[in-house]
């Protein structure tokens, strides 16, 4: 194992097999997408903002918002590793609040459809664990922002918050993969309903979707979670937290 | 931020907040088997090795066994502080065995169940998850048992895989509690079809047991990952890393 440290002309060195697994993810997000897209393309009329096509919007917009997004917002930091720490940052904050904005337009297309044709709400699971998940989101994207971007919570403050941050945000993530798992379900059974249990075409499709959704949250936590492939501090950060640890004997900054 | 190799009178001392959660952690895996128990109990007949109550068998036997004995075994290596490492492995091995078991009996419940009324069997994507992730927990108890109980493995084998096999663990504990609450869902939207958009007091259980689930789940593995809360190597294994770090310079065998 080569030391995180080690850095060849004041870039840092990336873990060997990294890149192949980034990669895998992103093969893997992307195709999540796709095959929600061609599902709702194929099967369930297409895509606009009026008449039962409506609801096709909640689909996308979550899966583009809730999953995709969200997993590269939680990969900035493994993949931009010569940045300064401030870019990381604004990218990873950036990333969650386009993810928020997506999944907001696809929260406004459920309930209007639900408006429009009279249909109960939050009354099932997926509806639940949804409308918890994305409050949450938010809190924690705004208690993100209040310790790390605004300049003013101190240093010692930011070392206690962040590994909760980063508990609660893989957490919230794997949570938004699952609630989309309950989505798509509800779905085939409401929709195909009897059919589901005759290997349909759609359900088979619907079934490989939730596969892939798996697949996508397994590798991005696996990226996430290997010990050597955590961002290394720069020279200058990394310089930062030694004085800081004379002072408190407290971890590294950058350990997290 | 005390250290973890703090010793007092040659016991290791316990994190201050551990026990807390090591407690909220088995009184809402326990609330989780009642509340299946009593959903089983009040909405669906009960228990029985025949009829359509055989069916029932399933739900409770993969609570009990998949998420409640499995999240458990996982956390034997943190509650369990003053043990030698071979008791804490055996004993970790033994949970998931029974775990294995217990579920095994719920499978062979529904596929009998299907059989008997003539369904269709893996056409859902809850029996894909299911079956997928108890192959694969069986695979990763033979692994486990193969690096770490059976005596042949190296020492640096066992330090390479170490971490493979806590991610692999965690993640199909995690897929297990989620192909719980696809389930759940299958169960309500089959069951109470029209009627669970009625907010009925079977389908309001039937959630709030989904949202106990993903607590104890979260509250698993929150205990798991706090970098504090790993179970310190005692006075000997730690002398032993020292040795194997002398010739080797690679990661300390404790410090996963």
């Amino acid at each position: 194992v080569k030391s995180r440290m080690e850095a060849t002309g004041g870039l840092v060195s990336t873990p060997k097999a990294l890149p192949y697994f980034v990669a895998l993810s992103q093969i893997l997000g992307l195709t999540v997408v796709a095959v929600t897209g061609a599902w709702l393309g194929l099967y369930r009329g297409g895509l606009a903002w009026e008449s039962s096509l409506q609801f096709n919007v909640h689909p996308l917009c979550m899966v583009i918002g809730m999953v995709f997004l969200q997993g590269d917002a939680l990969l900035v930091y493994r993949v931009f590793r010569n940045e300064t720490k401030r870019t990381t940052k604004i990218l990873h904050g950036l990333l969650h609040i386009f993810a928020l904005i997506i999944a907001l337009v696809g929260l406004v297309a459920v309930f209007d459809y639900h408006s429009k044709m009279n249909y109960a709400d939050l009354y099932s699971l997926h509806s639940w664990c949804g409308l918890l998940i994305f409050i949450l989101y938010f809190a924690q994207w705004l208690l993100g922002f209040s310790f790390f971007l605004f300049p003013g919570a101190s240093f010692s403050l930011r070392n206690q918050y962040r590994p909760q941050h980063i508990f609660f945000g893989a957490t919230l993530f794997v949570l938004s993969v699952g609630t989309t798992l309950l989505g798509i379900k509800e779905a085939l059974l409401l929709g195909l309903s009897k059919k589901y249990s005759m290997f349909q075409p759609e359900g088979i499709l619907a079934n490989v979707l939730g596969l892939l959704l798996i697949c996508f949250a397994v590798v991005v936590l696996y990226i996430l979670t290997r010990e050597g492939w955590v961002r290394p501090p720069r020279a200058e950060e990394q310089a930062l937290s030694m004085d800081f640890k004379t002072l408190t004997e407290g971890d590294s900054p950058g350990s997290q």
